[in-house]
């Protein structure tokens, strides 16, 4: 038998019911679609009472926009950080470049980022304004960052000179993504592509991005 | 008042019943999800009765698959013949690949690829037979006979070596199409970027590759 733990109580229990929540709205949302989810079946499948979902969350359109958006700096802050850096500290661009496309991959095939893309693709016509607002501040943003990083290796004389960072920042991502991000979202989670595949992507991409970008 | 014309007569009728229902259908399930699709809202919507959408499409799971799949081997024929074409035709392998960056733009924005686009992401993990066969039908299979263009440039000496043609029709698919497909996948349809960043984003994405993959 499990004895609660001293995390068990206070913010710890209410931050892991809200997960909790979070994770089993998703897969109802992912499911029936945004107009067939219902709440009840969400508290059901956290484990929760129905009074929880709506002291935590309010309703449903709240609850969806907090799946949508409630990540989104944290998520903006680790994965530009951890590029950011990679950039800057880069003294061999093209070790740079590899380690940065195999981020990218080890970041954006994970199943939960993955199963979030597929909801704010699903229900962007439905919730422009939430969709447009995580475009805008986590995908967009996180390429504006980065375009930003490159720029300063230009200034380094490492890249060349960059007319449009954010377009350079865009040209890397779709050289490191378009086939395995088209791939699981088409065809299915199950089409994941393995790891070699994977790895000859991440160095292909970076071998080609800088044939056209380097100084 | 509009008379008949000869055309409404036959095949013509039935086509355009068909295309009414498609339509139709495809309207309900993005907005309701395909859980939650009534056929008695496809056949108001598309001005049939119900028995004539059953006649036409059996039911539900078939409709949806004929969406998908329909017209699956049209859509690649065309798209396919007209970038061989550009690609065997080219003397000026600069203007042939801005003619292709534009040509891709023009194909993939519309409104109507763009609508089952999202239907096969937000239906993907429900129906992974039916998206994967899109996948593979469609989407790879355009990449790969655009790899086979590309890899008969590199025999004609306009190209280097390619050793995955693949892989290189996936990276000027991404470098053209990763910032506007998401931008407007993500940010909903009234997000379409505007002629001039189109014609920038081609004619870059066109100048990055060459970079990388002339000879």
């Amino acid at each position: 038998m499990d004895l609660p733990r001293p995390t068990d109580d206070g913010d710890g229990r209410t931050a892991r019911k809200r997960r909790a929540i979070m994770q089993a709205a998703t897969d109802v949302f992912l499911e029936h679609g945004y107009l067939g989810a219902s709440m009840d079946e969400v508290a059901t499948r956290a484990g929760v009472s129905k009074q929880t979902v709506y002291k935590q969350f309010h309703g449903k359109e709240h609850l969806f926009t907090e799946i949508i958006l409630g990540t989104t700096t944290q998520v903006v802050g680790g994965f530009v950080r951890a590029f950011a850096n990679t950039l800057d500290q880069a003294t061999d661009i093209d070790e740079a470049f590899r380690d940065l496309s195999h981020r990218f991959l080890d970041n954006l095939m994970q199943p939960d980022v993955l199963r979030l893309r597929r909801l704010v693709v699903a229900e962007a016509d439905r919730f422009p304004e939430i969709s447009g607002a995580w475009f805008e501040g986590a995908f967009h943003r996180s390429l504006v960052l980065l375009g930003e990083a490159m720029a300063r290796l230009a200034d380094r004389g490492l890249l060349r000179e960059l007319l449009d960072p954010t377009l350079a920042a865009y040209h890397f991502a779709g050289l490191v993504m378009y086939k395995p991000m088209n791939q699981v979202m088409f065809a299915g989670s199950r089409a994941n592509p393995d790891t070699d595949e994977l790895n000859l992507i991440a160095d292909q991409a970076a071998a080609v991005f800088l044939a056209a970008y380097r100084r």
